[in-house]
């Protein structure tokens, strides 16, 4: 098969790979694109142990052959797939537990788009976070493959929305999406934004910045709220006022989900589990209920560029001007 | 009645109080010393809007009155309550939300030990941290009152649980309560205490340190750990490394009791409901049952004062000798 390998990201032929007991194998129809596999790239990354070297952390495609352990699946069964790495590839062999059927409405190219971005929403705002109807949530970044999910999701689940962003054309689609507050922080202070009298904090952070805004976050959430961090673009480290914390019985939550174990309590087949239970449902299943704040969760897919130019996709990604999420098509 | 006021603690007469109709009047028995008073003596901790300016936020006694929308208590019941404020008294008005009644083979004058400790426990251990059988818990200062409670109750779970303490005498009681791991701070590191192979670190860690202690907390916090912090005597701030938290898919949880509210999320009614039902049972109800792990939790009072001697108490409180709890007798 061919796959994209080597730091200049060239599309090779490598063998195929070979599924354990527990894997299927997947022709790969198309390969979402994450952040981390730019940082992988950059070597800042590596892959957990016993993961492909090949980039791509979610796939969509068909399943070509079956684990001898693995039920409940059929070969031609059209699926996405949550990955430890190799998605930039022709085939490749996922854990069974970390599957998830293409939701109605949902062509099988754009369901690539879905697996990280669910995942990383389920096991954050519905699992570390118990995110409630009516809570106020803000999302950094809200443009993001991330943010763009979690602003329909949370909506879907009935919270209020106010998300950051840099421009007014990435305001305006997160607004499209569902947000509620729109702030944008090249000028504005999500602090002063999110204060009463119209507000009154944050009840849940999703933040991608880490130690630059630790400070502000800690500012801005609400009594019993919690800070979510599942990125440190903003750096690594930052003081924590503790007296805030406890005098707004607050918590922060640090998560990662390529660093989850496959199985096991927390694991990457637990989160998967959680989303098919908790947010899959909500994708398009949402769409014309006519319930009063019912929200279609649908994939946010800013550009595809061929599996070939998987170079020219990760530089678009650094650009900054992406709304929503990048797939690679491998068709 | 007599309490005690004013910044040299004399013993003075003064107005009884007067329940609201959702509060009964208590004829006190007993009444529990917290750190908290020795913070507000010294001006460190004023208490919050609406409390009486008494010191004293627990006590045990006699219900002498009961306020008009009270159900499902009598005069003369037997309770112990938690309180805002005003326990220092021969009266003292409680919400009927946060009483308890005594458990079983408790006096009434050991029983105003046991409110405060138990629903920091329970609101830390149990609602917050969610701690399981099997995890092991770490407790900053095991021998302090909320230590020697928490070390039991943690055992009642069936949790393994490890204590920081200063002395030989004070982590021998520790030993004597349940604790399996004894760790004297003044020349041992707790995090070399928990590391593998013998140990997987702190599932869950109870801590009264704050700032002082944040980056070893964190070296010693397992995968999925949980840091509750509920003191601050080590400081207010720390410097927070989020690549550790991340990589441990930890959290920090940071709370109070007295700031809660007495009603709604978070709320005292809702702890206290809480402690009802999770830890309560637990005390002398697990005593001779025979069940492998089976703890009983009972007081642990270190001295028993006059009312009138409140200064001493304190005082005693504060030279860091005490094992457990000290009462002050009203009776």
């Amino acid at each position: 098969m061919y796959a994209i390998t080597g730091n200049d990201l060239q599309l090779t032929e490598v063998p195929d790979p070979v599924p354990a007991p527990d894997e299927v194998l997947i022709d790969v129809v198309a390969a979402g694109v994450n952040r981390a596999d730019v940082q992988q790239r950059a070597g800042h990354y590596p892959p957990p142990a016993g993961a492909s070297e090949i980039l791509g952390l979610e796939v969509s495609g068909r399943i070509a052959a079956i684990g001898a352990q693995v039920t409940g699946w059929s070969i031609g069964d059209e699926v996405c797939a949550l990955l430890s790495g190799g998605g930039y590839a022709q085939r490749v062999a996922a854990p069974a537990a970390q599957l998830l059927p293409i939701p109605a409405g949902v062509s099988l190219r754009d369901a690539a788009a879905l697996p990280e971005v669910a995942c990383t929403v389920t096991s954050n705002l519905l699992m570390a976070a118990r995110l409630q109807p009516g809570e106020t949530l803000l999302i950094h970044g809200g443009s993001s493959g991330i943010g763009t999910h979690a602003i329909q999701v949370a909506k879907a689940l009935g919270a209020r929305v106010a998300v950051t962003a840099r421009s007014p054309e990435k305001l305006e689609r997160c607004a499209e999406l569902g947000a509620d507050v729109l702030i944008d922080y090249s000028y504005e202070d999500f602090v002063a934004a999110l204060a009463p009298p119209h507000h009154h904090g944050a009840d849940v952070i999703l933040d991608v910045v880490g130690g630059g805004y630790l400070s502000r976050n800690l500012d801005v959430l609400a009594v019993n709220g919690r800070l979510v961090i599942i990125g440190l673009l903003g750096g690594r480290t930052g003081e924590l006022d503790l007296g805030k914390l406890l005098a707004k019985r607050g918590s922060i939550l640090g998560t990662t989900l390529r660093s989850r174990p496959a199985h096991g309590p927390g694991s990457k087949a637990e989160v998967v589990a959680a989303t098919l239970k908790g947010t899959w449902p909500l994708i398009a299943a949402t769409a014309g209920s006519g319930q009063p704040g019912a929200h279609t969760v649908v994939p946010v897919i800013d550009s595809v560029f061929p599996l070939a130019e998987a170079a020219a996709a990760l530089d678009h990604l650094t650009t900054g001007s992406v709304i929503g999420k990048i797939v690679l098509d491998v068709s």
